[in-house]
């Protein structure tokens, strides 16, 4: 929990301040998705294809719209179609078409959850009840579930109007590969032509589920002028507006959304599910809809993170120089295209300089819901494979995994694969601090072992807008756009107070909705800090700026001779014979009397995040009898730029940690041979709880990040990127053999030992 | 509904545009107070005083706080405490002091009504039965209801910590009598010198309630870290945030207001009630606390306007110019100081330059509930008197009424008699438009009576924050403070189309909370079109200098090349070599690439609210048999400066006339010989309902307020100032009789006329 190179200069960043929703959200007073009723509000429900792939022949409403309490029941006719997207295409991809199709199944359902017809009724009880009576006739088709099986010629098509798009164009037939992205210089053949050593390996991941505690849930409420107000848990109210907005063919203006407290994310609440189903619904009865997932519907139904079928390849000099490095991926989409290829692809060797290399990601549509972002979308899986072969390489070598990443370490200058070029960046000062920490040269007992990898992250910015306001009393609001995941409210309030000067508590973070705010993108990517952050700097410096005016007003000088300091306006001595000031509160007093109420804006596009880097050290111990693996020891060490909140902080990095446990472990989706999901809940989904693992020891490297005024850098992801890698790398080194499919569960594991010892390993 | 004088050059200004909240309103969708709830939420409850005046001796909380499912009991005690103001008072005396015994009686009981405790309980049901095991010992007090005679020494005194405030200092001993506002100027003594003719009139009004339909309801949610979440129906938010803040001693920022639709405010929600009482309620349970009045309630406890006691004297040659006029009038405050008195001085003879004139205006405390603001408070029962007694001097001396109003009538320069000096006005404008109108000049039938009155208001201006955001299809939210009690969406939307240029229903207007806008003031006096309306024109304005900015960024010119012309950006033929354009749809689809998000923001105190006129004709008839009044025609002519929406401007002004039908003939509270108040129902106290009211015909004179870009002045409250002296002169010249004591109900007219039968008249 050291937080080395903190500057103290600040009177409230770094600071360990108490939380400003933190009480509310312990005791259960704070507000999610499920604890808002509306009068006269009804209960949306849907109902879910039993297959993962067939033909939708027929659907008949008329039981189920006869049962008393049914006010309306919705296939997809009620839902506008849209154009599928045409090439070129965005390295994100938000086609209306595809989204139209997973909210509600139009003539096909693809995988098992996915929505075919939804009621609003009087209860939920009738609600479900109307489910039952709704007759669905499929015809079943053959399904896929793994990406390189989708990806071949005989695999069943999801889509038949789907195409490979590449450079020459789209393929003759449909295909569930819907395009590859590359990532490449140098010549390969020449760097493994120098290599000494080349190690080659083929890892498989899972997709696995964000695993937030709050299940979606929203209320829509529409109203005759065709407009709608919608509250809905999510990350980005604002993305939820647009993506509403565009299916439904409605104004943006007109639809209005507020965004609940959020019962965690991780990428996997950016999209909209039931909202444009609650917005019909509402809209066809007049009446407003709340619509809240089961668990078992967010398993089945919402957007895990992709699952990987990789190939990877490393050559080496015998110094540790490492001169080519190739790798292909297959990911698994989901029913929809749209896997984050381009993050996998930036991802792969983007920590080393590394001259050769090639990196190939395909984004391959499967029988499986559509995948979601979950915590840098794309990268921990890649990450997996690129740090497990160094691992190895190292090993071979007979080298220090650290000083091996040390010897190819990208500095400020350098390009990662896909061209982004490195800042001012903290990767050695990262490896330097792994390589002195005591949990580096902690011994380890039997059966233990001591896992290390790295993890890249470039963080994101963008559109961020603020509005903060000085009230007679001195107190200030600083609204934002952006839902509150991991502890915006307290970095905001944390920045404002720095620029004003003024204690903490006098700073009110506020979440505006649609209504009254300028675009605000999600609070993802590990932009919230950073680009948000940027903007209340922006809008508090406005605030100061009429301050200064005011008290020049006042003082009967010109703003020049008014400098802010320490929370208060200062008139120079030789301009007022005498120093001279007036509070922030003093002034706010006056405000209103000499002018309109005192605020501040900003609306930005903020560029410039900085790239961060993670190294995690772990160690493990494994049962032989059982093949259970218990984490022991975790050390993160991470670039977090600076930290404007070390707790939350923390609490990221150690959050990412977690979640990698899980990955790395024990998660996985477990399908029966008709590809319907058998584990819907968390008693079958096995993710780490408190007891499952030890104290996670925190880092913090603060390298600021040169385009943020307090140096932010995101640090949200970057700890989840090296995390999966980090904790196998400890179970290979724990039995003393390569494993390469996550998760290492227990049967796996000793499957694995059992191997070795037969073949007198 | 002629609308005259209209510039025919704008697009949208003055067009009559569908209502962009009509539908929502007549088909119940609309959220009022009442129509809220939140999950887990607590039901209060208020017990009120049987008595008009007490001690309270004890309250003993224990059998209710005992009884299951109340979870908190509240009295006084839990409300903090707050010091006397002291002179110099304000013109409008906001002393929290009052407030919090107002929300809570301390000591004693001043009204029949008067809250003493309160409940928070898990039903309504139980909470009302906890209310009945509240016992309250109580040493009644002698009371009083009239303020001529509650300013005298033999009264029972209601606060013996206050005494009447004049030049001199404070009286001896305590008095309900607070202070006196004069107006005066000129020498009366030679002014009445100089008449040829002297009218001495007394007149009375009654205290009459504003009767929205909808009843005081909020919802209050407390956290922990001592933040508050309101909702409420109020016609200012951010001033229910400062006085529920104020009262409290909680800071501005961590009180968070939410205007619900509102059912009618009159003036009569500007202020709290229960918003104090269930924040505290929500804090001392953890729970949130809806409270909701009943009528009942509404009528006991919330504020009603003044009623009056006038002595009046007018003197004039016999040309009809007026030399001298003089009144002195007792207004009760109700069971707090605080009577509108100074707008009361204003009005009395504003409308007319008397050389020699004298307004006295008494604040009086009584045993009734505190008076609130009722549209154009304090004006109409001054208006009453005056204009009753000018009609009276017509009379006499064989003039027109109208005739003798032009004769004496203010014009642009002349000052009112509290000193406003008077812009571009319409009176003229006005007077003439009443001469040639058909109604004037129509024949009446038997027992059929004309009355004429004229009517002056000073609108408002003040603080008003506005954040537009111009979205990515290029539809715009436009954000206000204000709520919208008469159209204020309608307007703010016409206003946003004419400066962009663009159909209306690109625009949506927003009611923001006060958490994410600047401080907007009460949407009272008027102001609201033309304060936050002006707001709304600079923010909008700030957009397009944005979107010139772009077109010029895009086309590489200066933004002085490029104008906003009928929705679009234009070059100049000479910078670009022909006529290039970009429409806001496009430059909006642009913008956020280009910067951030396209927003204007205008916080303002805008001063030059316009001074207005109504003119208003009646005719009545008479049923010689019951005294029964039937309103047969009814014409107001009024200078709007401009209608932006000339359907809500005529409705305004049919609901003032209409209004002052009801002071005029039938409102009143009846109270017992206890001081109990009787008719606490719409059955026993007699709005009029459309049945009531011929169509109200409205002419719409407009002379620009030059201080607004569109030339807008308030409309809302010089409607109602005329109404009832133009009914009771209606009532006068049908009966043949002067009669001087409002409301002009049946059993009075007939025993007018009897009396005057009786007397051979």
């Amino acid at each position: 929990m050291a937080n080395e190179n903190s500057t103290t200069n600040y009177k409230w960043v770094g600071k360990r301040t108490r939380r400003p929703d933190g009480v509310d959200k312990v005791t259960g007073r704070a507000r999610y998705g499920d604890d808002m009723t509306v009068p006269g509000m009804l209960y949306g429900k849907i109902l879910r294809s039993p297959h993962a792939h067939a033909k939708i022949l027929s659907i008949d409403t008329s039981k189920a719209n006869a049962l008393k309490g049914v006010k309306a029941v919705l296939t997809s006719a009620e839902i506008p179609d849209h154009p599928l997207s045409q090439p070129p295409y965005a390295p994100i991809i938000n086609d209306m078409h595809d989204i139209s199709r997973n909210v509600m199944a139009r003539d096909k359902v693809l995988y098992d959850g996915h929505a075919v017809a939804a009621v609003a009724a009087t209860s939920e009880r009738i609600a479900r009840q109307a489910l039952k009576l709704i007759d669905v006739e499929y015809e079943v088709l053959p399904h896929v579930l793994d990406p390189l099986e989708a990806a071949g010629r005989a695999a069943p098509i999801l889509h038949e109007d789907q195409f490979t798009y590449s450079a020459d164009g789209l393929s003759d037939k449909p295909s569930n590969l819907f395009r590859s992205i590359t990532g490449q210089r140098g010549d390969l053949d020449q760097g493994f032509a120098e290599a000494d050593i080349i190690v080659e390996r083929e890892f498989t991941s899972e997709p696995v589920h964000q695993g937030y505690i709050e299940p979606l849930a929203c209320i829509a409420t529409a109203s005759e002028d065709n407009c709608v107000e919608l509250w809905t848990t999510t990350q980005g109210h604002f993305v939820i507006r647009a993506l509403c907005a565009k299916l439904l063919n409605m104004d943006l203006a007109k639809v209005r959304v507020t965004a609940s407290e959020i019962g965690g994310g991780f990428g996997g609440k950016n999209t909209v599910y039931g909202e444009p189903v609650a917005i019909r619904l509402s809209q066809m009865t007049g009446r407003p809809v709340r619509m809240v997932m089961t668990r078992t519907e967010v398993f089945r139904a919402s957007g895990p993170t992709v699952g990987s079928r990789t190939r990877i390849k490393i050559g080496a000099r015998k110094d540790g120089t490492i001169t080519a490095a190739d790798a292909e991926t297959w990911y698994q989409a989901g029913a929809f295209k749209g896997a984050p290829v381009g993050r996998a692809a930036e991802t792969f060797f983007s920590s080393y300089t590394i001259k050769n290399a090639r990196a190939v990601v395909h984004d391959v549509c499967v029988n499986r819901p559509k995948v979601a972002a979950y915590r840098a979308p794309g990268a921990p899986m890649a990450a997996y494979a690129a740090e497990g072969a160094i691992n190895e390489l190292a090993s071979r070598l007979a080298m220090d995994p650290v000083d091996i990443r040390i010897k190819n370490a990208v500095r400020e200058g350098d390009e990662s694969l896909m061209g982004t070029k490195y800042g001012q960046i903290g990767l050695l000062d990262v490896l330097e601090k792994v390589k002195s920490h005591d949990h580096y040269s902690a011994p380890l007992g039997n059966n233990q072992g001591r896992g290390f990898a790295l993890g890249y992250w470039m963080h994101g910015g963008g559109l961020s807008s603020v509005s903060a306001h000085l009230l007679d009393d001195g107190t200030v609001t600083v609204a934002t756009g952006n839902p509150d995941i991991g502890g915006s409210r307290s970095s905001m309030r944390v920045m404002a107070a720095e620029e004003l000067g003024v204690d903490i508590e006098l700073i009110k973070p506020i979440v505006a909705d649609t209504g009254s705010m300028g675009y605000s993108h999600l609070t993802a990517g590990s932009r919230t800090t950073f680009a948000t952050g940027m903007a209340v700097i922006f809008a508090v410096r406005e605030i100061i700026e009429k301050l200064r005016a005011l008290a020049a007003k006042k003082w009967r000088l010109t703003i020049d001779q008014v400098t802010w300091e320490a929370g208060q306006a200062v008139a120079s001595s030789s301009s007022r014979g005498g120093i001279q000031s007036l509070s922030l509160k003093e002034l706010a007093a006056m405000a209103t009397k000499m002018g309109g109420a005192i605020a501040g804006h900003s609306e930005i596009n903020a560029g410039g995040a900085g790239a961060a880097f993670s190294a995690q050290l772990v160690d493990v111990e494994i049962d032989p009898e059982t093949g259970f693996v218990t984490p022991l020891r975790y050390t993160v060490v991470q670039d977090v730029g600076r930290a404007i909140s070390p707790d939350y902080v923390e609490g990221q990095m150690q959050g990412g940690a977690v979640q990698g446990i899980g990955w790395a472990l024990n998660e996985a989706y477990i399908y029966d041979d008709q590809a319907r999901l058998q584990n819907t809940g968390f008693l079958d989904y096995r993710m780490p709880v408190a007891s499952d693992v030890p104290m996670i020891d925190t880092v913090l490297v603060e390298v600021p990040n040169p385009n943020h005024p307090y140096g932010v850098r995101g640090v949200g992801e970057p700890c989840l990127v090296s995390a999966p890698a980090a904790v196998a790398n400890a179970v290979e080194n724990a039995i003393g053999q390569t494993m390469s499919s996550l998760p290492l569960s227990p049967p796996k594991i000793l499957k694995r030992i059992d191997e070795a010892q037969a073949a007198g390993g």
